[in-house]
């Protein structure tokens, strides 16, 4: 018997075929009115999903460029920057400190945790920093913080720090509400929340991380500085070749997402992860996070169950692929996207094919179907 | 009547549709044995496409991104570079050394003119610099320099100078011969000779260049930053997410080349250009560069015949999109493509196209048919 492909890792993510399609089209070149008038409408659509007014600027590359295109482009030498590190892409961005000969005050805290604005808040109010660093949701380790909260406290405590925020795993999948709640420098990819194969990067930057940006020697870059891309982007140029057929299929997804409306998609997001944590709580599956993203979830297993068994049996069994734990988390967990292209059955049909797999593997414990039916029961409550 | 989308602009160029369908299918995810097997293949093929037994890192970003990946990764801060500035690349490249703090030696150029090998080698006799930075095709200008003797003028001067090269629109086009000639760092895009959209940059580097990444401080970077390429390439990994759609249509493009040969490749391009630049002829059209790049050819107009009317016919009447001439060469000239999926039959239709064009705009100097008949000859012969 043959399953279809089925795609849960957290990025990339699967694409609507709609947008695929789009991809095989023949290659057009990109300084023409038809490629700046696609440009131009999803630079709109960006800004109405990363709810801003700023320009939203589109960086051919991961969202580690996106990063760091926001980083250096914003920061001067010796910049003293507040990185919470609580999982392998904080881990990333703290080392940009020393790759750039940034001072790093690092906030060390236990994966699965995250940052408490008021622990943030008491901080800055000892410790005067040029930036804060963190990640909203971080991939790694599954989990969220109260980015609005945190915010304000950025912005209490001291008017000139900018606020720097990984949002790779949460625009476009839960609220983030870039101007209202002051964020200065917003980060995503192509491959999470917005439907799209990897390969496109994008940052926004606030009015005050602008003026950073004008006013002063920034850290040294020339392919990922934003100045570039702001002298360009009213042309409906980019500074260098970008990867344009991305673009143009990038159009179509977030079409997708405009026509269902940002806070709906945000809701489907949160009432999918809500659903599979019911399911997996219902078989004996832990979460490894204390503050759970919406958009992924981390698994961890029952006793006896070994991670790759358990992930090779839902491949080679099922088609489905399932994200394993990162670095150090290895071995110990599995991780589900919920993020982007994602409904209600198929958080279903994986519920489904872990019970199977669990079963399989020996892990006997709860009745066939309670799995699939406490996620169902959730669904029917929306 | 309809005409069919014929793109003739050198970057983008057309890819095959062959390619184009793997761009349409489901996404997967790049940390399997699957993609790293397609990762490896690619790796193969494109040591094949530069003539090197070094590592040929692939980058997500422009050609842009894949420059300075090279130059950032092996130049330290104050380091003297050497640049022959003779095009509108030529002169981003130039810019290098201002955003990173080296020192510039500009070795300022006319338009259409390249560097003379004994020219060079002289001024390194009483110059000393740590790099030389050239473009093998300067695109805006479509000029080519003998890179093989300018190769043995720096390595016959100067043993520990890096001779770093754009060859965005040289590798996969034209002979290139990175270890035999000694090429230290050679950089392509993948929108150019290989037959893929835009998105994926390439950059290879020699021991030497390797020796001067690995020995002493380089310049700031981390998403550029070779080394985490070089560490993680041998597992068939990126350090950073990778387009990998991308990487997976240009194993289809690259079976392609290496299918008709690279030196079979090469040698189909010059016959394009050499059939082309005999029509051009033929029809009274001028040739922009003194030393013309068989990549892509800049033509001057006749007297009386407008830019903006003539490429705008071949759009409208032809749906053909040739290229502009670039900056301050924009108006005077346009530039066809001859890289990549391109053979004899498009050069003959973009003739005819012309042709058509020029006498529909006036001129009319010349019988119909003797472009075509012009390029035929030399197809002819071959």
């Amino acid at each position: 018997m043959s399953f279809k492909y089925r795609l849960y890792t957290p990025g990339p993510t699967s694409v609507p075929p709609e947008t695929l399609a789009v991809l095989s089209q023949p290659v057009h070149h990109h300084r023409t009115a038809e490629f700046r008038k696609t440009f131009g409408e999803v630079h709109e659509l960006l800004k109405y999903v990363f709810k801003t007014q700023e320009n939203v600027y589109t960086i051919t590359g991961s969202g580690t460029a996106a990063f760091e295109a926001g980083f250096v482009s914003t920061l001067s030498p010796g910049a003293k920057v507040l990185n919470v590190t609580n999982g392998k892409f904080a881990e990333r961005w703290a080392s940009y400190c020393k790759a750039f000969g940034c001072e790093l005050v690092d906030h060390k805290l236990e994966y699965g945790t995250h940052v408490q604005p008021d622990v943030l808040k008491s901080e800055l109010a000892k410790t005067k920093v040029d930036a804060v660093v963190l990640v909203h949701s971080e991939t790694s380790t599954t989990t969220v913080c109260d980015l609005k909260a945190i915010a304000k406290a950025v912005r209490d405590t001291s008017p000139d720090t900018l606020l720097i925020v990984d949002g790779i795993t949460s625009i476009g999948a839960m609220p983030f509400h870039m101007d209202e709640w002051g964020v200065d420098v917003a980060i995503t990819g192509s491959q999470k929340s917005l439907m799209l194969p990897p390969g496109l990067g994008y940052v926004a930057l606030s009015k005050r991380a602008q003026a950073a940006m004008n006013g002063k020697k920034t850290l040294p870059s020339h392919y990922l500085d934003l100045r570039q891309y702001a002298k360009t982007i009213d042309k409906g140029d980019t500074p260098f070749t970008p990867a344009n057929t991305l673009v143009e299929a990038q159009l179509v997804s977030l079409k997708m997402l405009k026509a269902e409306g940002i806070e709906n998609v945000w809701a489907r997001t949160a009432l999918c992860a809500k659903a599979f944590r019911a399911a997996a709580k219902a078989v004996g599956l832990g979460l490894f996070s204390k503050q759970p993203s919406d958009s992924v979830s981390g698994v961890t297993y029952p006793a006896g169950v070994d991670d790759k068994a358990f992930r090779d049996h839902l491949k080679k069994a099922f088609n489905i692929h399932v994200a394993a734990g990162q670095g150090s988390m290895e071995g110990s967990q599995f991780r589900i996207n919920h993020m982007g292209y994602t409904d209600w059955f198929d958080v279903i049909a994986v519920v489904s094919a872990i019970e199977l797999t669990l079963a399989k593997l020996g892990h006997k414990s709860f009745e066939p179907g309670t799995g699939v039916a406490a996620a169902q029961k959730v669904f029917a409550a929306a």
